[in-house]
């Protein structure tokens, strides 16, 4: 079957759920967005763009972000970010302080918030907020090679207001003295990251190179090595969908990085990178419509990594 | 690269490194074991073996049996298990009893202790321990066409003059009602699944239908669904290493499951089952110079579930 | 006021209140106790014995013998007692096991179950039961001069078929080497000394050599050092009532013992030691009314012991 | 023995002792105090002063102040207090963060630093932290008649610089909307407080209300109700000293409040109030010297509220 035709199949499949879930309301720029809204994009690693549904539609990519900050930490440091943020599952919702007390302001991984900051705050080292968010867009802008993708300010400006959750983990992690900068311009750097604004198609082939050994397809050019692609990949399975990680890897059996906003990307090392949005999230905090239409993907495609291809 | 010669890569790879760790002490049994055992099989799809080492020397696989007792509980019971356990990463070591408390005596997957004696409550069901044990024995010998694989009786009273702390698990998820059968016969089925002695050649192939869709590959029969070995190969990578299950995945890359006899059992969807020996631990309870082998494995071969083949 | 005037008062301020709460279930031989069941005793250090109510009808005292239990320990091995097991609150329900693994399998006190079931190991220590629950009871009769007191063994079966989770604190403890008999004979000294039969008057006559610097006021023998007297009521007053020992310092302001079978041991240092009984327990697993009669107790004779007398 | 010479007493019990512990470093205006300062008075419920060592030397009472924000409190918004904070012991060290997670944002009880913040919060209620602190300091200056006493400027600019464990525990709370004031604001007034400068002679005149049934003795007007004044007591002796107020219960056997600064205020409910001052702090954050002064006062003078008076 051709890829336009499954993903016909796919958005059958999940018709009936459309609408399922509670769209994320702690802030009012999220919790306005229509709950039936449903997209998905395909990019395989030779280029080739399918769509369905509301794929052109921007929407908040919120933890799907951490991927990329992590990618570009991890180009700057190296591998000794490792020291300030674990790669374990953590067993805890995504914004626990729980752990961090247990195990000395180290978070679990860098997908939970508390790691993600930790990642941010590496980023930034010294540099001003804007000039951090400049690079992270840029990377962006480069992995898409599509210069209209944007920060939607609104949604920064609303997260500042109301991350009081985020603002404890930087503190304590601060006082644990994993927080380098000053903890508001840390804060700054990682509200603004969540409130990426890209839709289906754009996320899609940001995560492409994540399915191609590091490559970017369009020109073979790098963007990391593979085996720091195959390593992000892992985290992502173990980690990407917080507490419901584990049940993501057994339905799906992609890597995959939820955000509140509804969006998951996916990736089927050597075959494509997926972007799905649904707004609707389950008890988990990950789209319910969009893991449904990935699951179904992935049964149609036989591209889940723990088979061997079609039954 | 041919795989035997590629055997011989690995094993120069990790000589240097062959008796670091701590030989687990807790059972005599298995303290008295010499620390520089190493022994490495590799059973294709084609069900070609290569081995190299101390391949064909039997040990004791211990938490490596969880594996075979999740398939035959599948099989009987079905999706209906996952009411009893979980299947998320738990974030805590194998023998953690928080967890449990937190969650009404649920444990959070069938490969941490807890989960592994509720799996053999479920395959007891009102037999006699005798009666299961000789269930999982025949189901190990049919998957490895080997009638000569047993059951350590010395291992197995070791482990239950010892058990405490298992035991401590299956009373209190009695207390919750979530084991079935008086706590001492459920106990007896674990103990003695653990005891299990394999060699690595066996172990392999035990383990091939997960890299196989299933199938048998010497006949191709079935021993489970495709979709059945996907979500089983899916357990193992996020759960199959305790509270390293991350590391494992970022380093090696491939569904893996450890027990503290030393040995390891990974999976190459498509390409191999993988078994590997080394009696010394690390600080997590896994076999170090196996899991450098298994490191130095899928970086030779590519097989990675996380990239897409050769570099 | 006189006291027996006093006692009047207190019933009938509790008298609405009457058969509020929730009478244990957990064991049929609890079960069955009428809800409406209220007794009180006041013994005063000069031996005087005033009563109201069902105060002279037998009911199981529960873990309210774990005051004689620790007594009896310190009697025998000292204060080395506190190697074994902690004197803070746990601020965790009285069978909590989470404690237990961050703390390495010492109880965080002697009132919470783990801890009693220690006290109730040391006291065994290569003993038969039977003896050491013959000590138990003569170490009762002694102190009430009564030889009618016996322990119900219907209770005692009972809580021996129900206590899971008993079971499993014991043979967590046991696998940090903290229990040194075999566990079920640990246990059984336990369960049974939970069955003990009393009535209020029997018991505050058991606990008055608390009120009266360790003496025995009948004949001024001594039970205990004044200064073991006084830190025996410190562990009653910060750890009596589990997770709302807080509640019922800051409400009546007396060391106290509460039971799941509805009694409460108060102690009024140089005045009396009171005893009262309602089956209906409130959510923390006290007695609802009695908390509320004690309350009164305390109010009308000024022997809170955090205030300097009478107002 | 006159109160003079068992001052003498318990100085010569203490002195070989004096100088252990660890002064505490984390802002360089406590930690650069002489760790072998010891002082000590008590002031009787008639009035009656009586001091030793370095009784009239100002140090900084910290936590302390804790007692005398909570009557504040209380005598603002009454029992509804209870609603923004608990009453119970917490089982965990002073700052800890975890059980605010585990039961939505209401710290344990108002002594721990996330409790201390709540009361902060509720003095704060829409006023200028100047003015909140204004009325914090008249209170003392009431209770004292004293109106030298002050707040240390640069121990309170210490404290806000590096506070962020406090930062992130108030965050925390506004996250769960248990904090109603801006954090700044909130904090502001936390950290003054803590940088209270006293004396012994002036604490221990501060807390005589308490041990005096409410009432200020040197005119017998009421500063509380003797029921408040209980209450107060009875939370002290189970919280006023973190995770290790059981054992100070044992031990001491009367209700107290540590600070970091080595200060302990005690009360001997209808005798008097205590203060005690050693810099050096045991592994639970308490003067150890301070401790054993206080164990050897009760000792001699049978003022523990656990027993029957003199033995």
């Amino acid at each position: 079957m051709q890829l336009d035709e499954l993903l016909a199949s796919v958005h059958a499949d999940i018709e009936p759920f459309i609408g399922e879930g509670k769209v994320a309301n702690y802030i009012p720029a999220l919790a306005k967005i229509d709950p039936k809204k449903f997209g998905m994009a395909v990019v395989t690693v030779d280029g080739d763009v399918h769509m369905i549904g509301d794929a052109t539609e921007a929407f908040s990519i919120q933890s799907i972000s951490k991927v990329f900050t992590l990618t570009l930490a991890l180009g700057r440091i190296g591998e000794g970010l490792w020291k300030r943020v674990g790669r374990e599952p953590s067993g805890t919702p995504f914004n626990s302080i729980v752990q961090l007390e247990n195990e000395h302001g180290i978070p679990r991984n860098p997908f939970i918030n508390a790691g993600a900051i930790v990642v941010a705050d590496t980023l930034l080292s010294g540099h001003q907020p804007k000039e951090t968010l400049g690079e992270i867009l840029s990377f962006i802008r480069y992995l898409t090679d599509d210069d209209s993708i944007t920060i939607d300010a609104e949604v920064a400006r609303s997260e500042q207001l109301t991350g009081f959750r985020n603002a404890a983990l930087a503190n304590y992690m601060l006082a644990f003295s994993n927080i380098h900068n000053p903890v508001e311009k840390t804060l700054g750097v990682y509200f603004h990251q969540c409130a990426l604004s890209m839709n289906c198609v754009q996320l899609a082939k940001a995560g492409l190179f994540l399915a191609n050994n590091g490559r970017l397809s369009r020109s073979g050019h790098g963007a990391v090595s593979a085996e720091r692609a195959r390593r992000i990949n892992a985290l992502m399975l173990t980690c990407g969908h917080y507490d419901a990680s584990g049940d993501f890897a057994f339905r799906v059996g992609l890597p995959g990085k939820s955000g509140v906003g509804g969006g998951i990307l996916a990736i089927a090392p050597g075959k494509a990178a997926i972007a799905v949005w649904s707004p609707g999230l389950n008890a988990n905090g990950n789209s319910a419509t969009g893991t449904r239409a990935l699951e179904s993907l992935a049964k149609r495609t036989g591209w889940s990594i723990f088979g061997a291809g079609r039954n």
